[in-house]
């Protein structure tokens, strides 16, 4: 017999009440968060720790379309994203500021979902969210976050430290996430062009929830911080294996070589990138992207010391610059590797 | 004889090649900042001293139009706003973040001229680029920033430390701002009506100075510093005096009563807001907004030692919570203070 209640406008609430209704269940879990939302600037002591700051900005249409991506796992990629540039850091993320430009049209109890993904991300990843901006937008939803974390000076990861022998190392897989988004787009077409039909998702489940749902790789710094490892280099893979492999290897004047059998890709990811859209699974977890798992170059000795720990696999090795950078398939014919990451304009 | 060279295009340099050729003249001043641009996340280091952080998100259309807001200025005001939020913790800021979201067929010759203003900031201001994010946007131009200082913990001002007896202070006057908006309004709508009219803006020019480019009072933060001065409160003037002194009086649990003669309010202003849009100078200073002045709270001790080194006015005083914010106008006639500050909602 209920109605369904009438969505509450941004402006009966106003902006600072909206703030309030968005923030008021957060609460700081960390000691270097002395102070969060609510002055004119957020307050965090590190002691004699460095401080990391990493940021990015997603803007509707071009990163993400609402059409299928739910507003509560949008929140969680958008700051979990920034975390694992944190994690590429080996430093511990431990606050973030959101900053969201809505239209006014966006009912509350929608930005109200949006939190819901930012602060599950939060909880999980124990990250405080201490400060941000909410303002209107004339034309789609755009999320900025800024995430900022800690490590002892001597433990940071650059990404110019790889030196030739070094172990390059990955973990997870990938590919995935770019086939999860080949499927969205193409279920939504499907519905666009007969809005009678169902998007068909079922089998599809791990490469959707790998683009919906990506997530740092905190565990894996907290391993290393046990194994007392620090990676002679690390990048999280954002834009695809190859070009960020290709990031390491300019800034530290290296070469490498890369083992396509040694690549991990997930079965499921093989298997539609084979049969659905003829593609070669290995040129999707080259230059698919979006996958967030982390790239690293350890010493043989290092190696040693966290490959039994941690799930990582050895995909290739770190040569001399002269050698370029070559992918070896199980053949031992080799290919140049080039870097196809994403370009927005 | 020479043609207007041709507009770049962003697609001609790529991502990487607009962000490396925006940020090659941007040299790190600070000990603080030990990398800047180009890894995962950017490498900082305080110390002993606290953190301050604060973002905010400018979005076309909505916080400016680029008909009569030149880029350069845009740059800077940009930058300059977040820096006020960092001062007005009597910190000093060191390292700013800048994302952009810009229309593809934005010309890179313009965002050359927007980052002219960031960094012109940047370097009035002595603090430094560490880090961002450029991508695409389908419509409009955005930006966010993000701006990190650092103090000693016991030497921040926040909102909630006024007492009863303190004395209301500011730096600067206000109102202006406001009415240099109102006149590019009105000449952006004269010009609209008719192209062939040149916009006027000869006598208005402090007016548009206070619109187009406020500054941070870092000079303020500074005599406090030397003078060994912290304020019991204090907040920058964004939305208007009112609703900022409303933030200090609910925060810190007290009244006040500011006291309309003593508000200062530039000569131009004045003129302009009787004799062109009839409205009151003390409605233009408590309402108008976008001052970026200092708003600060003193004991009579404090206030002795500055007051003669620094050019603040006493505009008011603190007073018991239960005698709620009032403006006491020459006769002595009392009016309850409203917050009216912006809402883009």
């Amino acid at each position: 017999m209920s109605d369904t209640p009438k969505p509450t406008q941004i402006h009966e609430l106003g902006e600072f009440g909206l703030i309030k209704r968005l923030t008021k269940d957060f609460e700081s879990v960390n000691e270097s968060t002395i102070l969060g939302v609510g002055d004119d600037a957020a307050i965090i002591r590190y002691d004699q720790k460095s401080v990391l700051v990493s940021t990015d900005l997603l803007i509707e249409y071009i990163h993400f379309d609402l059409a299928y991506v739910p507003l509560k796992h949008l929140g969680y990629k958008a700051v979990v994203v920034n975390l694992s540039d944190i994690c590429a850091m080996n430093a511990f993320p431990q606050q973030i500021t959101v900053s969201l430009g809505l239209s006014s049209s966006f009912p509350v109890e929608a930005i109200e979902e949006l939190y819901e993904g930012i602060k599950l991300a939060c909880k999980i990843y124990g990250v405080d969210l201490v400060g941000g901006d909410t303002t209107s937008s004339r034309t789609g939803l755009m999320i900025s976050v800024t995430a900022m974390g800690s490590a002892e000076a001597d433990k940071i990861s650059r990404r110019n430290g790889a030196k030739v022998g070094d172990y390059v190392c990955v973990t997870g897989d990938f590919g995935a996430a770019y086939l999860g988004l080949q499927i969205l787009e193409r279920e939504k077409q499907v519905w666009k062009d007969n809005p009678e039909m169902k998007p068909q998702l079922d089998g599809y489940s791990y490469l959707v929830e790998r683009q919906l749902k990506p997530e740092a790789r905190k565990d894996v710094i907290r391993l290393f911080a046990e194994a007392g490892v620090v990676p002679n280099a690390m990048i999280d893979v954002s834009d695809g294996l190859s070009s960020d492999l290709m990031h390491i290897c300019k800034q530290s004047g290296v070469g490498a070589r890369l083992f396509e059998e040694n690549i991990p890709i997930n079965k499921q990811a093989h298997q539609v990138a084979m049969e659905e859209f003829k593609i070669s699974p290995t040129t999707c977890a080259l230059s698919g992207g979006e996958d967030y798992e982390l790239l690293f170059c350890l010493s043989e000795e290092d190696f040693k010391k966290v490959d039994e720990k941690l799930d990582i696999k050895l995909v290739g090795r770190i040569v001399d610059e002269s050698e370029g950078m070559k992918l070896f398939d199980p053949k031992g014919q080799s290919f140049d590797l080039v870097a196809q990451g994403w370009n927005h304009f």
